[in-house]
């Protein structure tokens, strides 16, 4: 029977660790790292997400701002916006915050981020950066990821690395991440033959690929460490009672929001695995943190402190 | 038995076709694409490779430029001279030949490069638009065995793909380009444990390590498809015999040069594998093919031709 991995405490720790060194700075130069968020359009799980950073930027003295603008907003007038925050000197991290609407190219967006402001770690250049094993804002879901893994003490040097999922935001850098760890890392996908077979190598296994528990205890190797970036609804209470069994908080969940989350990684793997991430509670505080972090780290940087 | 399976013939395709391009440019414009190499010190294997270089383009109608600096040069005026080649309308691609002297940092000089002239494809923004699967110069080695493996007629969708080696300019650009073709890639290198264990479950090995005849049979799969990108010298008789039995044009290599060429895969792989790329003669023409592929590219974007 593995543990349950919570990342919660070491969220708490760095975002703790994060909000004394801004109270530090702010004590010698007056000034506060500033973040903003773009946020475009109404779709209801990012006004989440944003207001979630918001709260935790201002709980750790950082000026906060959420730049709300119409669904209906064109490319050009989106970028130009977002060079106006490039040129804020009270702006230190900017975000846009994804999915966009349709009609917008996300990548655009993202490109038009002054690269030192690049807080998600998504610019191109910060990505390039990352391949190149330089010096650069590490994408935060990936660093929460690595963060986790270090302070539960998997050594990651020499191990078999399973990233199930290549998006841009967690596989891809993650991949590139582990490798300049040292580890030997295999990227897996909707088009990987025998998926459960290659998983069964790994010595650690990361699942982002956004499917409800669907890495089961036949995917994973006795005493692997398992990590569930995955976040899924599920509103089917016969669906929460074969994952979940009869436990109340997430019968509460269901009853009060009309659906509970789940990773990507069925809960049962848990009793195989060595640890296992839950959901949520896992990756999902350490994604903010790392934000955090690095919103600290651009500041420091932009206001040539030290 | 397989096949050795030779880079020169679709070189010499790929390479028409740019020059055929190239004078239909020509034609209509009266320009050339311009390829500038600059070359730092004298590192012997380095001028043959720019010489290499230089000799292709005009043959393809390029105008070519090797801007030769002193090996003391320092980092701000090599910056400077890169920068001035940015500036400069008839040079369209622009390379930096690897490896620099020690006391220059190769990825400031490549950052300096402006990105649309970036036609190694070794650029941060360059590689981190590859992460992206957005469109970008595909970096010359990854993109001839890419080439390669599909003139071959292998289909990369699903198969498992081991690359050896991580290096800037192969192994991890080329990880991301396999990913991006929908192939589950690992990426293995010195601290990969069991790399045979690993590199024997593949359906496709790339090496580019730098470790001379490092990939025997008991590595490889009967029927896997094996692409060299070592370039090794052998000056040993008694190996270069037992790698190449009395091959007479490797014996008059060893009489008339002192040293011979051998990849990273043993020869005897192509009785087990499928297919083998030899060395000489395999991958190498193919990055100096994509080379070429790349500077006609800029050379269109940057003039706005279509």
């Amino acid at each position: 029977m593995g543990v349950w991995l919570a990342g919660k405490p070491l969220a708490d720790r760095i975002k703790a660790d994060v909000a004394k060194k801004a109270a530090e700075y702010k004590d010698r130069t007056g000034r506060t790292p500033g973040l903003a968020a773009v946020l475009v359009g109404d779709n209801k799980a990012s006004q989440v997400y944003v207001r979630t950073k918001e709260k935790t930027s201002q709980q750790l003295g950082f000026a906060s701002r959420i730049l709300k603008l119409p669904a209906d907003i064109d490319a050009r007038a989106l970028e130009e916006r977002i060079r106006e925050l490039n040129r804020d000197e009270d702006i230190d991290g900017i975000l846009v915050q994804l999915p966009l609407p349709g009609h917008l190219d996300p990548w655009a967006a993202v490109a038009a981020i002054d690269p030192r402001k690049d807080v998600d770690g998504i610019h191109p250049v910060t990505l390039g950066r990352l391949v190149q094993n330089q010096d650069a804002f590490k994408t935060c879901t990936p660093q929460g990821v690595l963060e986790l893994l270090k302070d539960f003490g998997v050594a990651l040097e020499g191990k078999n690395v399973a990233v199930i999922g290549r998006s841009l935001i967690v596989g891809k850098p993650l991949a590139v991440m582990l490798t300049n760890e040292n580890a030997t890392v295999t990227v897996c996908h909707s088009k990987t033959r025998d998926l459960p077979g290659v998983v069964s190598r790994a010595d650690i296994v990361v699942a982002a690929m956004g499917r409800p528990a669907f890495v089961t205890p036949d995917f994973v190797k006795e005493g692997a460490v398992v990590v569930d970036v995955g976040i899924n609804s599920v509103t089917d209470a016969r669906l929460a009672g074969e994952l979940f069994g009869d436990d109340p908080a997430r019968r509460k969940d269901l009853a009060d929001k009309g659906y509970t989350l789940v990773g990507d990684v069925h809960p049962a793997v848990v009793a195989k695995a060595a640890a296992l991430t839950p959901v949520p509670g896992g990756v999902g505080p350490l994604t903010v943190a790392a934000l955090m972090k690095n919103t600290l780290e651009a500041f420091r940087r932009l206001k040539g402190l030290d």
